[in-house]
């Protein structure tokens, strides 16, 4: 009963701003989790692997706080308008943050099985495809936090670049299985990580046009910028 | 104005089975795009490939309609408890479902690259995958149409076999690549079928435990029953 009270104490103006430093909390952790994933296959670094795969239950668990804080501001504080559509941007938008999580787990641990392997394979095509996509959630997360929506229509449209990084990869990989084919099994896992980084952009995209909409209550296009034509996606 | 005004004439209790309806139908097209991406890739159906792509944009339309009724009927309507929650989850399952929908034209994409390649490679492996996913997701679009969270629990307890039947073809088609690197280039999008196949599976699993959730107030446990161990994920 305390804790309710305390709650109820709460202005309605700090409970969307504890709705929102929460969901930019989730962000910055799955931020961090796609940093130590892109450092597991990158960097060959094994503490990294574990690491991300370890924040899980802590991105799970803060999606499950933003839902309640959100159900708990719909039913007691008739939020309207653009308050609204903040809080159903977050319900939103904490579904791509989850999946981001998932995506970052399942890279770090790939790593772990190409680290094993016997053979060695190229993770340096994967450099320059994570740091891009790193970057994008990065700016996602900060156009989230600052309600930024030019900052939303930057990362919107840098996902292109994504898309044909990813392309170029898949190629690359092919036909480095085909050349050699004990690699095959590693280089499938690369074609994961590689798929998974480019997941990851979509979701930053996905993010960004979300905080557009609660930001201006309009509509990105329909058709975002593609990328790298459709051959491997 | 009028149309305002027709709105404004119905229930509550009208709205609400207007939204269950909306996300049913958004279930029911994404099942049918399943099934034609599967027919796509299992019996070579470039009919059924090109079909399940072009449902897309309807699946994209209803996922919008579903969020400007549910942000509606909490603006105006100020829902409580049990409907609360069922709006809230409609608002979340509309988002697996929007990605079943592309995961499906995924698959239906990459089948007729499958086609279009010289080489042949076995697709049989995927029938009873596809079989099983489908079983899932028209059990899961099921119990969400009822609210019946005893068959909710019934999908979220047979993802395990997804899984288990993911990880053999897996292993099925990197040993195939092996045996004959021409397969390569039409194997890597068997298998990115395959993971598309099991994320659907993910996805139905999704909704049940949203489904439960509305229904019930509980949560099913965090850890999900979970087949083929962690090797191939």
């Amino acid at each position: 009963m305390g804790k309710e009270q305390a709650h109820t104490v709460k202005s309605y103006e700090q409970e969307l701003t504890q709705l929102r430093g929460m969901t930019t909390a989730m962000g910055r952790l799955v931020e961090r989790q796609t940093g130590l994933a892109i450092d597991a296959i990158v960097e060959a670094d094994i503490h990294a692997a574990h690491e991300a795969q370890a924040l899980d239950p802590q991105v799970d668990a803060l999606e499950r706080d933003v839902e309640a804080l959100a159900i708990r501001l719909l039913a007691l504080r008739a939020p309207m308008a653009g308050d609204l559509r903040e809080i159903v941007s977050a319900l939103k938008i904490t579904g791509d943050l989850e999946r981001i999580g998932d995506s970052a787990a399942s890279i770090a641990k790939r790593s772990l099985k190409v680290e094993a392997a016997p053979v060695d394979v190229p993770t340096g095509g994967l450099r320059g495809m994570g740091r891009l996509v790193q970057e994008n959630l990065r700016r996602a997360i900060d156009a989230m936090s600052g309600q930024d929506s030019a900052g939303a229509v930057e990362v919107w449209q840098s996902d292109a670049a994504v898309d044909e990084l990813y392309t170029a990869m898949f190629r690359e990989l092919v036909t480095y299985m085909m050349e050699d084919p004990r690699t095959i099994r590693s280089c499938t896992h690369l074609l994961f990580i590689a798929k998974n980084l480019e997941r990851i952009g979509d979701h930053a995209t996905n993010i960004a046009e979300r905080v557009y909409y609660a930001a201006t209550g309009e509509m990105l296009p329909a058709e975002r910028p593609r990328g790298g034509g459709t051959v491997s996606r």
